[in-house]
């Protein structure tokens, strides 16, 4: 993969679990690229070592040659205050990546600005151009597939991912992350954000993502990045398409313990683990069916005793076997969903 | 609605259920505004009375003032012996519409050609620009909303919809037909084709339908046109974006007797209509449960005898009304899926 120098924008939503998950993530897997962060809101603080600063002239002392756009917004677009930001940034000469659903290679008046300062714009979520429909090879693959779903959305489904393809990588499983939105594609310098595609073709994108992680060396097991979540009132259509086209053999599901209505739609339910299990298990590929074989539950929210209840609740709840692979360590969820590789 | 003079591009697929979709349709549903088809292996027959004509030139006599593309083809691309005919069409002023996914209008050469002869390209597929996620709106509209959904592509879901308004029309409800479909828009003259929208905002396209479907007039009751099927291998995503965006509080589902398998698809199964049922309930919003309250069966293949037989067997199998509308009237359909409006 390229080094890169990030400085993330993360500005006001750094330390958000939701909108600044993108400058989260990128500092938790791609540390060695990242050489700041700016969010005036935490200036002088720190994030996982690397230093928070205030403005982009302060962001130059740690000599970054590209700004990476570290948060999500609902929808996608770019709130107007950071346009200016963009443009200061682009007047400094750095590269701009963004991962937004409004793309600013075709903003007339960014790419100018760009030209002018010869940086380039790269806009992460935008999709290939010559996606279609799947073929079926999704579904001749030698190799195992496991994708993470969830209850919701930015809770953890590509964490969990990460975080079971650095243990099976560990045991010396041939194993690969499969990114499949703009956080997942920085962290891992490839994929395609799924969410962004022609709705016709999710889940096209999806398989050629799947084809595509195992060609890049995932010949005994695929852990695909999941999104959205099959009873979020906006997301769900991503999350069936990417369902089908990366027909997985196995499904992780994610939660964090607590949530029980779904962030900006008040009034809407997130249905119980077991319901969850036997929705994901039904909407799966007749073809393909999937079980959920782990869950993993986040559980920053709750002390350890009451993390290790949570993860016990679950399990009896469910009969799956489950833990936090962030807090406690990845080896259960990857015996639960490995193992059947060398069967 | 605008007045028009279509002649219809259907070559090679007019009488083609599947990829002549759209040309069947809109000859069914639009017939005064038809006054050709093009198809030179059918050339001398007519269709729904319509002549069937072998070139541009012929169908000139018509005085048509638009030439609308007629066939859908998979994943929505161009044949590219089409780019002629399309052409001389142009060459001899028609406007041109067309739905697949490849805009007429971005495509440089075509434009050009079209800008010289003074004629419009009108890409009913191109979504609107300023596109998000659902509001919630779509939960505390004060109308019923019915959502076609199916076994397959291609059964008759924009069919049945169409049907089903216009005996509720019959009887002095207020219904509307919301079209989500290339077909359905030119049907309609309104509506967003939902398989072509930015997947995250496939929700968010479908709420603002019904929002708009509910200000024209269905203050009673509105019939969504259902795309693609749950278990659709290519189009289940959309098929979950729209269940979701369009917050249905029955739905119909529909099936061609005798399909086993999905188009396209060998080896991919379609389950059976009491599973079919299952997965539809069980895949609907949390907030907003929809029970399939009717079956609409397309018998097109069979006798009548087969037909009244295989109706009587969906409603033994499912306990649900069945009927086939188009051959047999939607009476049925209507009592189960309305009722309830005036209860």
């Amino acid at each position: 993969m390229d080094r890169k120098r990030y400085v993330i924008l993360a500005e006001g939503f750094s330390g958000d679990p939701h909108y600044g998950k993108t400058a989260r993530g990128v500092v938790r897997y791609r540390r060695d690229d990242v050489v700041a962060l700016l969010d005036a809101t935490r200036a002088g603080e720190t994030q996982d070592g690397r230093p928070i600063v205030p403005t982009v002239d302060d962001a130059l002392r740690f000599h970054p040659d590209t700004a990476l756009v570290g948060v999500a917004t609902q929808g996608g677009r770019f709130p107007p205050a950071w346009r200016e930001l963009l443009k200061q940034c682009i007047r400094k000469g750095l590269h701009v990546e963004s991962g937004l659903h409004e793309f600013l290679s075709e903003d007339a008046e960014m790419a100018e600005l760009a030209a002018r300062h010869g940086v380039e714009l790269r806009d992460l979520r935008k999709p290939p151009p010559d996606l279609s429909v799947p073929s079926g090879e999704n579904l001749r693959l030698p190799t195992r597939i496991v994708l993470t779903v969830g209850s919701e959305c930015a809770i953890g489904k590509k964490t969990v991912a990460l975080e079971l393809d650095r243990e099976a990588r560990a045991r010396g499983v041939r194993s690969q992350f499969v990114p499949t939105g703009q956080t997942g594609i920085v962290i891992a310098g490839w994929g395609i954000a799924v969410d962004a595609v022609v709705a016709d073709f999710l889940a096209g994108a999806a398989e050629r993502l799947v084809v595509e992680g195992h060609r890049r060396g995932g010949e005994d097991v695929l852990f695909v990045e999941g999104q959205g979540a099959l009873v979020h009132p906006a997301y769900s259509g991503v999350t069936m398409g990417l369902l089908h086209g990366a027909a997985p053999h196995a499904l992780v599901l994610c939660h964090l313990v607590g949530l029980t209505e779904v962030e900006g739609y008040p009034g809407q339910p997130i249905p119980s683990l077991r319901e969850l299990v036997e929705l994901y298990e039904h909407a799966s590929l007749p073809a393909r069916p999937a079980r959920v074989e782990a869950i993993a539950l986040n559980t920053r929210d709750l002390d350890e005793r009451r993390a290790r209840e949570a993860i016990a609740a679950a399990e009896s709840e469910t009969g799956v076997p489950a833990g936090d692979p962030v807090r406690f360590g990845a080896e259960k969820l990857v015996d639960a969903v490995v193992a059947p590789v060398h069967a």
